[in-house]
């Protein structure tokens, strides 16, 4: 069954990680997972925050950013694998991206992230931010599923 | 730590999802859970088959398919989240794919797949099979972990 808008932003905004597809220069696509948190308000598009790490895979993230700045479209994906595939399910989320170093916008991602995982309280980040805003929201379930 | 190429494959093949990357047409990202099996032979290049689903989300699948036959190139991304994210990995595949529908790859693809996925055994998928080549593996891992 298609999931409609509303079941797919509780589904995605419980989890914990996302899939994040960008495309290359080449036109090939990227994928890495993200920690990231969903922000919505009234009346306003849908927000995805991410933040880039903090020391490894410098130039991997460095390249991610880049690529997001040529293209900014982008894909994200949240789905529960188990054995029993009537419990399956995904939302994906077609996004556009933009990269943010600095300003009120990047404080927001900063403190909703740090709202999610304890980690980013501990040790918060202190580089880019990924902003995405929400184009569309699809998604799937085998079942009703025990969510919504 | 970066993963070498043998410590991505035995993460990857453990795995019960992967996630799939395509670009559309118009050059942005899309992303769709998979089951999948890895098929590695000495002195060749690894391959990974997934099935279409049978009956539902056909005109996504189909849409799927088409993407491929126009641009092969794909990327895959399995993953392990916990909340310790000391424990964090994960393995990506850039590879090329193409549709099978018949033919002794499609049945080597099905006969794999059903090995990993009882599912498939008693309900023998009998559509399109993709089948893609790895070009290339990369990964990551905060730490040792318990795999390798």
């Amino acid at each position: 069954m298609r999931l409609n808008e509303a079941q797919c932003r509780v589904r995605f905004a419980e989890a914990r990680v996302a899939r994040l597809a960008t495309v290359a220069e080449d036109g090939s696509p990227r994928l890495v997972p993200i920690t990231f948190a969903l922000v919505g308000e009234p009346g306003a598009a849908d927000v995805i925050f991410t933040a880039v790490d903090h020391k490894p895979k410098a130039t991997t993230a460095l390249a991610r950013l880049q690529r997001i700045e040529r293209e900014p479209r982008v894909s994200l994906l949240v789905d529960d694998y188990t054995g029993d595939w009537t419990n399956l399910w995904w939302v994906r989320v077609d996004a556009f991206a933009e990269v943010l170093t600095a300003g009120t916008e990047w404080e927001t991602g900063i403190v909703f992230l740090q709202r999610r995982y304890e980690q980013y309280r501990r040790n918060p980040p202190s580089q880019a931010v990924i902003r995405m805003v929400v184009g569309q929201w699809s998604g799937w379930a085998a079942s009703d599923g025990a969510t919504t």
